[in-house]
C-alpha cells in the first residue's frame, strides 16, 4: 500500500465544500466519469482542478448508470416477508430484494430489515432505495454496486484522464447507526486515498502519544459531502477542497471490521 | 420548538470549514464564551460573522475550562475492572472511572468498554479520554461535561452578546461505531439548530415523497469540522459558513434512541 501524506492546509485556510451543478438524471449505461467531467468544465468554482482536492459522488447516480436497479413490479417475496411487510407497512417486495442482496440478516425487528451485504456492509434496507430514482419509475429500486471501489477508480481515471489532476473519489450512501436517530453519508467505495487516518503512534498537541486514534476519515469526507448536497437537491456529485488526506491505493473493506471481532454481530 | 428554516445557500456557494486559530490550552474556570470569541476577532477568515455559520467546539476544551476531568491516581478499580484491565493492556482506573459515570454497561468484551453515559450516549470509554489533556498531566483524563446542551448554549450566548449574530453552536466528540473502524466526530449538543433534519414527507427531485429520511445533520457538522481541525493541530474550534440548517430549540436528546426502540440494545 504506498501512501503519500498530502501536505496539511496552512492554518486558517478554509476546507472547501462545493455540490457540482449540470449533473442530468442518469440511467443506465451513462458514463458517469465522461458526465461528472463535464460538470467540473463547466463549473467555474473548481477549476483548475487541485491537487488537495477530494470528489465524492453518491451511491444513487452510481447505481443508475451501472444498471444496479430493479423492478419491483418482477419481485415475488417469500412468505415470511409478507408477514413482515403487512406488520410494519412495509414494502414486501423491496424487502425480498434487500434479502437477496444480504450475505446474513443481522437483525429483523420493529420493521427494521437489518443486513449484511456482500460487500460487508452492515445497514438497514441493505442499501436498498426507491427514492430520487427517476420520475415515473414508481417500481424501481436501486441496488448498491457491485464493486463500489471499482465505480470511485472509474470516475477517478476519468478526471485524470481528462484535467491531468489525480483526484481521489468516494462513493458514498445514507446509513443509519444504532443508538442515534438519523441517516449520515459515509463511504462505501474508496479510490486513490485511505479510508482510515491512522494517528496510533502520532503524539498530540502535547507530546501525548495517541493510542487508539483512527480516524475514519473517508467517512467524514462523506458527511461533509452531504453538507452540501442536501438530500432533495438533485445534486449527487460534490468537491472537497483543502482537506487532509492520505493518499494511496486501498480499497473501503479496510474500513470494516471483520465480524468475529465486532461487539454487535 | 421554534424553528426558522435558513434559506438554502445558493447552487455552487461553497460551503467553508474553518478551524480557528488562538485557542491557548484551556484550563478549569476559564470563559470559554470569551476565548472562542477573541479567536474569532482576530481570523480575518470570518469576520463579521454571518447568519449561516455554526460554531463546533470539541469535548476536551468544554471539559477542561468545567473542571470535568479525574487525576486517575485518586482512583481505585474495583477488582472485576482490575482483571480486565490486566486482559486487555488496559489502565484499570480509566476503566473504573468510565463505570462510575454510567448508567449501564452495553459490551464489556475484546478490551473494550462500551455504555450509556448518564446523558444517554452510547459509546466507548464514556467519552472519557487521556489525550490532548496538557502538558505534564499524564495522569488527568477528561469527562464528558456534565450538560453539553447548556456548555452550548453558554458560548452561543457569548458569540452573540460580543458580534451580535445569533450562531447555533455544537459541542463535539470522537466516537466509534459498530461494523466500522474508526472514530467520526458526532455532537454531544447543540444550541439554537434543531439536530435532526426531518426530511419525511419532503419531495426529493423527482417529487417523490421520502417516507423515511431523517438526517443527523449536526453530526455530519461535527464530522465536517474534524476535517478542519484535526486530531493532533491543537485547534478545538471550528467554524462552518454556508451549511443548510433548520435553527431552533433543541436538545441533543432528541437524536438518540431510546433503548426501548432500539436493536442493539
Amino acid at each position: 500500500m504506498s501512501t503519500d501524506r498530502s501536505r496539511p492546509p496552512s492554518p486558517g485556510r478554509p476546507i472547501q465544500l462545493v455540490a457540482l451543478d449540470g449533473i442530468p438524471e442518469i440511467v443506465e449505461g451513462d458514463d458517469l466519469g465522461a458526465i461528472i467531467g463535464n460538470a467540473i468544465q463547466r463549473s467555474a468554482h473548481v477549476l483548475p482542478m487541485a491537487v488537495d482536492d477530494v470528489l465524492v459522488v453518491t451511491q444513487k447516480i452510481v447505481s443508475k448508470a451501472e444498471g444496479a436497479v430493479v423492478d419491483l413490479t418482477s419481485v415475488v417475496p417469500r412468505p415470511e416477508v409478507v408477514e413482515f411487510a403487512e406488520r410494519w407497512d412495509r414494502d414486501a417486495r423491496q424487502l425480498e430484494v434487500v434479502l437477496r442482496e444480504a450475505r446474513r440478516v443481522v437483525r429483523m425487528a420493529n420493521g427494521v430489515l437489518i443486513t449484511e451485504t456482500s460487500h460487508g456492509f452492515v445497514c438497514a434496507n441493505g442499501g436498498i432505495d426507491a427514492s430520487n430514482v427517476g420520475p415515473a419509475s414508481g417500481s424501481i429500486v436501486t441496488l448498491l454496486p457491485v464493486d463500489p471501489d471499482r465505480s470511485a477508480a472509474a470516475i477517478r481515471a476519468a478526471v485524470r484522464a481528462r484535467f491531468g489532476v489525480d483526484v481521489p473519489v468516494i462513493v458514498s450512501d445514507s446509513f443509519g447507526r444504532p443508538w442515534r436517530w438519523g441517516i449520515v453519508d459515509v463511504a462505501i467505495g474508496v479510490s486513490g486515498l485511505l479510508p482510515l487516518e491512522d494517528l496510533r503512534g502520532a503524539s498530540d498537541a502535547d507530546g501525548r502519544i495517541m493510542r487508539s486514534t483512527v480516524r475514519a476519515v473517508a467517512d467524514e469526507l462523506a458527511s461533509a459531502a452531504e453538507l452540501a448536497l442536501g438530500k432533495a437537491a438533485g445534486r449527487p456529485v460534490a468537491l472537497i477542497r483543502g482537506a487532509i488526506i492520505t493518499r494511496g491505493e486501498a480499497t473501503i473493506r479496510d474500513a470494516l471490521i471483520p465480524r468475529e471481532n465486532d461487539l454487535f454481530p
